[in-house]
């Protein structure tokens, strides 16, 4: 068994979790200092808000994840060339994003398509952090890239296709770095908490869950954004919850009206695709805003957040 | 063929569908007053924008249906008594709402489960109107009860599961009444826009379509809200939407959060279930709001229509 | 409340539902001649093997629906023309199809599609009838129709689509004819069987199932067969179970390896479209055999059966 | 770019696939021996029909996978000891399978589920090949386990939940060793087969295919079989393709009744999970036969591939 330690405000609570044989809760109640015992009847026991009732909250840069204020990430699908990312890195930043989103090592469908810049993707978000001030928020695709990417990268995501590898759970956790764990889109909310689970069971508890639509019988829509997942995840767990309506509609003329509904349902935050021209992109371009779309995007969501008295997200 | 004429701002659109054999698009060319002739790509006609551009919209007692502001329908799932449709008639009135929905015949899974009061429930809500002033919204589930509906109904509503009885889709349509039509659990977009043709066709334009959730492998909540519906129909059609968040999560906890995702992401109203007692409701208890829920969810609302620059829905 | 009889070769099963006051179990157990009083856990009463756990059948024409042999019905999508429906009757039945299906009201997604020859078709089955000895299976929309297709009909069918009409079930249910119930595309198991509670509790017993496919995220296929549901409804309910791989694979080269796999899985039974000329048929044809491809499709369902060890269909 | 060689019985194709130029066509025409240059419209190409007409096929132990005949491989969800592995080794050998199955590295959606022997597991399966004769197909779950478990393994199997992960595909890929390659829950066909093409890309074409049920809104059942899939693979592909009943399902109930289905619908052969003690398993009990349910399973599937024409499988 593997204990977890919480301090709250009111109390302080140790988890303890995994191992075969069952506890023995007569001596574990009469150990000093122990007030209860509480079984938790989730199968997922770190990320529920029976063992953490609070939400949880970890800093990023100039500002709080889970906080009272909305994190706003934003950035291209690929890191395409250094001029790209500088170009998007400095107008996003202007328009008021907290993090940079950029993929150095892609996960595609075809083995025929680009595949990413690899490190040399990596080197260049570095450089866009040092000119720019922002966190870098990229993915990594194996248990054997943690730690080159770590290396690089504030916070390591894991996509929506690897949201079961296993492996690569458990390699993020050991890292001890934040990740941005992705929904599957064929991932129930449960199973999506049993995935976090991994990362927190290696003592890593700086991880935010993304929503990013899920595979319906609807073709409308390259996605379906699962907004219910908001509350939904809101009630069961902790953590905090971004949304990323770039991948949950696939369709740029959506985003803006898709990000404004996760900020109202309650979202902690949002990841948005942003490319010079779209229509040049390497990938995703279909979904990419102009820097011009994501500034006016950013105005609406600020708008929103004040409406429903959720201080924008300002300097720690 | 038969012709459906729409007077817009700019031009008079004269729409030419059905009929087994092709148009003799040349004679029409040549006749005076044509300025163009459109093919309308899409399966559905009436209800595209190719055919009418500019947003439709209806008057529904004091507010537009598809105007600037936002309409707000609300009650309960059944009417169980006096007493109850009365007391919500009142409630819902005071918070704010446009209209009053409330089922008399209802479409249960079961037939042992509580069917509706029929007629009864019908006259009551007559009586709630003429108390309170309120449009009477409630559903209508054969083409033989449309006459004995409409003598009661302001709006005529096609649940979920008959959104594709086309023998009630066309009993509505002949009807001339304002039509709630409710997206299918696993219907399409399109589908949906199919089904609103029927009504369109037989020269009926009053319709307003409905997202209440469809049906996925998601079960953490009733059904999965599809907000990317509220921008997708937004630019396929011209026809006002609205959502109903009671349906489309199940769980009255997460009702105000998507009824603000929904206004948020564009909707033209929203359909809500309020009930005086939801514990003690005969269907739909689990996901009714309270009076004093609602009120507070109309709030709610209002600031976000405000912050999106859109008028509150005031009187004509 | 109210009683259904069932007399089983062991016992006779009285079944007891509706109502909202709890039955006296007390004063019913002291009742001279009651040996045991079972709830029934599931939704469904009448349907499920807990009331009645032999296999039900009933005699259709010159064979048994839910015996043990397969019962093949087959015919075009819809009744076009008397020498269309004629020549596919006399194909199958020399084939040896124990049904002819043909659709003379037809329910179509579009208002400007062909909608069915209504009465002429219904008379052109009768025709067919007289002059091949097959009993006739078409689709009744409406309640106000059930009495107009009864007249022509040996099965009412109930469409996908209106599988939760449930004033189009009860008025099915009241005509004591056999019916058909097609499963929606996004109907649950249970839904379907809460589906054929509402026919049964009309005291009608003469019901067989037709799985035809449901609506996933995959759309190499028009739909998803549901093959699970063949084992899982034999595990359930009484009721027969039968298959129609034409709708549940939208394409003619499935229907084929569907049908068998149906078989296989213990179906009572298939529904096939057949077509003289499929490219030209009004509705369906991509999906309908010709009648020699008919005609391959029985032989080899043959051959399954009998190495399954169930007899080919015989007279009775 | 690269080159993919196939000597078919009639003519050798060169695949020329990757490149982001295109290809100068008309030097290539002027070759000396080239016939045609056909483009491969289908987004995958080396597993396309149209690179390669005929049905692939390669050695396993002493059955062709993809040849005329059934394959048949049964074993345990996971090794869990040696007694056990042995046990059902010998058993389903008896029974007429034709390799053996068994988890060492297990992919489990909890972080403290039983996650498999490992290595231990490993070296259990060999000593059962060297006792009993039957090929080890094993999963491997990241890509730094390749080199060790295909060091034990006749064939490396991808579980659904990896189907996506590209560095796993590469590496496995790249080992040249058989894979079986499953379908995710949620990937169409299309992606199935797109993950398939990332093998091949590394000239590896040893590869069997695998349906094992998606995820749709039916929960009856754990998954739901897409039989449909058999048959659209065949059409698409020339990889053969398995199918798994005991996870498709999810219930050993109804595990004979989808095999046999499977196999009439023209599956190349299937993957049975046999325990046993089902009731005592670390994993999938609820859907592992017994040795004797799977000796009938084998016997009911020899009676229906000898009545479609197809050899049950014979020695080489």
């Amino acid at each position: 068994m593997r204990t977890h330690l919480y301090r709250g405000e009111e109390r302080i609570v140790i988890g303890v979790v995994g191992g075969a044989q069952r506890l023995n809760q007569e001596a574990v109640r009469q150990l000093p200092g122990v007030d209860r015992l509480v079984p938790i009847t989730r199968p997922y026991k770190l990320a529920s808000r029976e063992f953490i009732p609070e939400k949880s909250s970890f800093r990023l840069g100039e500002v709080r994840v889970g906080g009272p204020g909305l994190l706003i990430i934003a950035g291209p699908c690929s890191v395409e060339s250094r001029s790209q990312i500088l170009e998007v890195a400095q107008a996003v930043r202007e328009s008021g994003a907290h993090a940079l989103r950029g993929g150095a090592f892609k996960p595609r469908t075809s083995p025929y398509s680009f595949q990413g810049l690899g490190q040399e993707g990596l080197e260049l978000l570095a450089e866009a952090r040092a000119l720019f001030g922002l966190p870098i928020v990229t993915e990594v695709m194996a248990p054997e890239q943690v730690p080159l990417v770590a290396q690089f990268a504030d916070v390591l995501q894991i996509g929506a296709r690897n949201m079961q590898n296993f492996n690569l759970l458990n390699a993020a956790g050991a890292s001890q770095q934040p990740v941005l764990l992705k929904r599957g889109p064929s991932a129930t909310i449960e199973d999506l908490l049993m995935s976090a689970e991994y990362i927190l069971a290696q003592g890593n508890r700086r991880i935010m869950l993304c929503e990013r639509g899920i595979r319906t019988f609807e073709n409308a829509t390259r996605n379906t954004t699962d907004i219910n997942a908001i509350p939904a995840l809101g009630s069961l767990t902790h953590l905090p919850v971004i949304l990323d309506p770039s991948h949950s509609t696939g369709e740029a003329g959506f985003v803006e009206a898709i990000a404004l509904a996760g900020v109202a349902a309650g979202a902690d935050g949002l990841i948005i695709e942003v490319h010079p021209k779209p229509k040049e992109a390497l990938s995703d371009g279909q979904q990419s805003l102009t820097p011009d779309q994501f500034a006016r995007l950013v105005r609406s969501v600020q708008a929103i957040a004040e409406a429903l008295g959720r201080a924008s997200q300002v300097s720690l």
